[in-house]
């Protein structure tokens, strides 16, 4: 049977594509295709990087004429504050959705609407912060915990506390170069005045805030978006789902969530799940209520529940286009304002619930501690009561969906390896079975691939190709965010992805029970692989700059992800670009953030926007790790 | 004599600036008037807000071909995008230079390097504050209150607490609007996570967070750096000095200072005037030490010591064309990167001494609470030993300079209008006098004018021009940053300068023996502004917004500006522009700052880029305001 198991192919996922840009053609609405190939081509200079727009004076463009801006800026000041402030944005972005996160845990209650979940989680980390539980009620430990995670974003002295759950060599060389991420808050602010009219024009000093700007959200904010998440949703252990727009379904009513902060899914879900719903449900004539999600809210309810995923990134639009989304409810980050515009074309309803994403065209009903279940209410049954207002001529739905196991936290992770595990070593709960498969070569190494679709590439394209590649080559993936979609709507979170698998990789995911590449969560949950590549560190005796582990954002597009690889690079890791880091137009810059950091913090960028030779170079850059420790 | 009096020309200024721009030619380097020639014309879709970079996906632009950007963004959502960001760039980097100042009180000590100077202003925010003084150390109080300011930037909960001055009527309509100010750097972060890809494309949200990042400078960030700075070098009372390049001596060391923060400047005046430094200067030859600021250093410096000021924005490179600037010392923002290649033509020594500002082709010595001292008299004793590198073929020192009566901080501003009190009245300490000639009409209003030079117009010439104009038209005007040393050099700070106003205002000018322009200090000093209109609004019992006061910015470029005219509008005042806000592409945006605003918070922009026009704008809003009033 496994023989037969087949991946869906970038081929096919873009005819089901085409097919639905027919009905935005019917329904006369455009989508990203359409914009995209209005917006060609792109203007250089800020594709350089060396267009500068900080002050009223310009904007400023670098060219071989005019080769500094109107105060004197040069090519590399303008990118390198360009590039900061990339970074600050990201950094601002993912770190503010974790206080959103320890702010619903302050306000998590027994009878309320967000609760502890996950209490062995909470007393951990209670622990590790010296926060009293003995004899204390759950939700106060909790409060506590809360405090002091939102604490952290403004605290007015000190460091980040997360930092001290990495490798001590790492917290020496961020020590030495002065990159120890102080509060959250702080290190964006520091960017924003850095990069202010007629500050730093030193192209260094710019990429070592973005390395600091940058550790505080891995380090900082992310972190605490994944932890506080787990402790009130739940740990994500591995279990099995589905993935693709054919997870819509006809006769249900589907609501689709879209975002990336969980607290207002995880309403939605349980709304869903309400008997009444259901009955309501049946009444209007849906066999029952298909709540599925998209983006990273989709990657966290999907880690945590059944839920399925109906798309990543460039699918959002799509996803209305399919005729039967009966409402779509958005919190944060990566919503297309079009959204707006398509669902006014169908008979979706569009729910905005953040103030940090207000949205033209959508119902606004935000969404606090105090009132998250009555809208989660409101929305399920406002979405089935317009379940008999689809129009049959609006409707397809593509066939694609793949089974995908998916959950592996590091906690889930270390439950596969413990069933693997040499009962003669009489040692659990460690990365160490996996380490003896790295170092004895049945598995090469590991890539974290990361980030979202842009269509400056063929979208999916990169991330399945290099996968495949990777997995040839006996070495496994973890994967989160849009870059894990790819995986779950190609098959490759199916376990029987394992055929594609070299022998070594294959043997692996047999024994393991798992797929060759694991789902670790949403953008946010990237501080999870730097917990990993920490925890193997340790428990390899090495730094993780030895690692035979590697960063792959081969279609990033946010600044998010320029955040994100900050952190990454700075934890040691080399990170691997399939897009241009936008400062093209200065050498400097150029050097700075391939070669400069690697003098910092030993780790770099690698940049190839050719996918086939972008996957040859990491492959390269993981065999010269191997060979540098001698395995 | 007063008959004698005359202005300086903008013509003369450019005469000034040109003959020194033969030398930049002779030394073969270039300055910002060459700099501009060659970035014209500027990119248009900037210069009107709608190209967006905000994701690696574009750059996008507006077009009527492309009226969406890739995601979807409308000219609105970028256009109020990129607006908001420049808001809080400025209030992030107004505000950290108010946190370093906290910081450097809460360093304060009796035998530091920072001390307190104004104890009786120490005492009264500390009494404001609840911060118990009796029996005290004056430095225990320092510290406690230096820590509640720094403890502002950061606090999970709560609004700034100096929103406490505010008028009830403002803390209302803030409260009603949903703009009240958080701490400081969240505002800030909020702004950076509400402007990422995929989050907020409703520009009126867009706008009102504008409005609540402006507050959090003014009504925090700002407020502190003032605050801070008066406590520890005293607060600015009226005296005279001399302002433009004419300050600059021949015979002398001179050191200018430039940038923003008065930490640094402060310790080079201290040593500068020490008896051993000035026997070093004589021994190399120099009658002694000129130490003169530029930029809004120069007006801290100006304000509260007899410190003369060389130039404003656009005279940084001119201040080095001198071939007599022996040292050039600068800590944060609006500093041009081209001060590196400029002073390397000249023997010149170019200082940076800010983590924040690290600019190639310096010297950088940063400088600390600790080390403050030890580093400012190596620059003086540097700055010495270079006087006898000058290359006499490269000196032009321009001869015009002016008197310019200074140091009117609100406290200054009293306690002039004390010595013209009704004694029947019995009250002094108030506004009440300057009311009463409002009331009256011997005076039509007040104008604070405010903000940078930009090429985009005339340097210097729409501010002076306009000021002109006022004077004229019996409106009293105080100012601040650039514009105030515009005035400066064109002589309007000269009590003598009364003659060029209307009948009314020179009686006043007379009787409280002031210039007819209020120097009121540095670009963070606009929060003064604010307290003096708040003290005139509680003073006469009436709103903010009915005060015959308003706002002009003529010729603002920086970022700051951008969220000073949020604050100022926010507390009710008109803004008067004369530089387009870089939003134009998009007709909402443009409803909203200047009408949408009003709705919000009873006042907004007006736009006009001719100061011919924008001046007879000012002036029939100064009128209708009057007539609103009955008056």
């Amino acid at each position: 049977m496994s023989q037969e198991f087949k991946l869906t192919t970038v081929e096919q996922m873009e005819a089901d594509q085409a097919r639905l840009h027919q009905t935005a053609e019917q329904v006369g609405i455009d989508t990203w295709q359409d914009r995209v190939a209005k917006q060609m081509p792109h203007c250089g200079f800020g594709e350089k990087g060396i267009c500068c727009r900080i002050c009223a004076m310009g904007p400023c463009r670098i060219t071989p004429k005019a080769p500094k801006g109107i105060c004197g800026a040069t090519a590399d000041a303008i990118a390198g504050r360009n590039y900061l402030r990339m970074a600050a944005g990201g950094a601002a972005t993912h770190s503010d959705h974790g206080r959103e996160c320890a702010w619903k845990l302050h306000d998590a209650t027994e009878d309320g609407y967000y609760h502890v979940t996950d209490a062995s989680k909470l007393l951990k980390l209670a622990k590790e912060w010296g926060v009293p539980t003995k004899g204390r009620d759950i939700y106060d430990v909790a409060h506590d915990v809360a405090d002091i995670s939102i604490n952290e974003y403004g605290k007015p002295t000190g460091y980040q506390r997360w930092v001290d759950r990495a490798t001590k060599e790492r917290q020496k060389v961020w020590e030495k170069e002065g990159i120890t991420p102080r509060a959250v808050d702080r290190e964006v602010v520091t960017a924003m005045h850095m990069t202010h009219m007629g500050n730093t024009a030193d192209a260094e000093a710019l990429v070592r805030q973005s390395l600091r700007c940058g550790l505080s959200d891995g380090w900082g904010g992310s972190m605490t978006g994944t932890e506080m998440s787990d402790i009130m949703y739940g740990t994500p252990m591995p279990h099995d789902t589905e993935g693709n727009l054919g997870v819509m379904e006809l006769d249900q009513v589907n609501i689709v969530c879209h975002g990336h902060d969980p607290a207002v899914s995880e309403m939605i879900i349980r709304y869903a799940e309400d008997p009444e719903m259901i009955k309501r449900a049946k009444k209007v004539g849906a066999k029952g209520i298909n709540v599925v999600g998209l983006c990273c809210t989709g990657n966290e309810m999907m880690m945590r529940h059944k839920i399925k995923m109906a798309g990543n990134f460039l699918q959002q639009e799509a996803v209305i286009l399919t005729g039967v989304c009966d409402a779509i409810v958005v919190d944060v980050q990566c919503i297309f304002p079009n959204i707006g515009p398509v669902s006014e074309c169908f008979h979706t309803k569009f729910y905005t619930t953040s103030p940090i994403a207000r949205i033209p065209l959508s119902e606004y009903l935000e969404i606090t501690s105090q009132n998250a279940g009555k809208i989660a209410e409101k929305i399920v049954r406002e979405a089935i009561d317009n379940f008999p207002n689809r129009d049959p001529g609006k409707i397809f739905i593509p066939e694609h969906k793949h089974i995908a196991t998916v959950g592996y936290s590091c906690e889930g992770i270390k439950s596969r390896l413990d069933t693997v595990a040499n009962t003669h070593l009489d040692e659990f709960d460690t990365y160490k079975p996996l380490i003896e498969c790295v170092k004895s070569g049945v598995i090469r190494g590991a890539v974290a691939m990361v980030g979202c679709n842009n269509p400056k590439v063929r979208p999916d394209y990169s991330h399945i190709e290099i996968m495949k590649k990777l997995l040839e080559n006996d070495i496994v993936i973890v994967a989160t965010g849009c870059a894990a979609q790819a995986a779950s709507k190609a098959g490759l979170l199916d376990r029987r992805a394992k055929i594609f698998c070299g022998e070594g990789l294959r043997r692996v995911c047999t024994l393991a029970d798992i797929p060759p590449v694991l789902h670790m969560g949403s953008c946010v949950d990237i501080s999870r692989m730097m917990l990993l590549v920490t925890g193997i560190a340790k428990d390899w005796g090495i730094n993780t700059t030895q690692l035979p582990v590697v960063g792959c954002a081969p279609e990033w597009m946010s600044e998010k992800a320029v955040s994100i690889a900050n952190y990454v690079v700075a934890t040691g890791i080399d990170t691997y670009l399939g897009i241009d880091p936008l400062v093209g137009g200065s050498a400097q810059m150029m050097e700075l953030i391939t070669e400069g950091t690697r003098k910092m913090v030993g780790a770099g960028y690698i940049i190839n926007t050719d996918p086939e030779q972008l996957v040859k170079d990491i492959i390269d850059g993981i065999e010269a790790k191997r060979a540098a420790l001698g395995i």
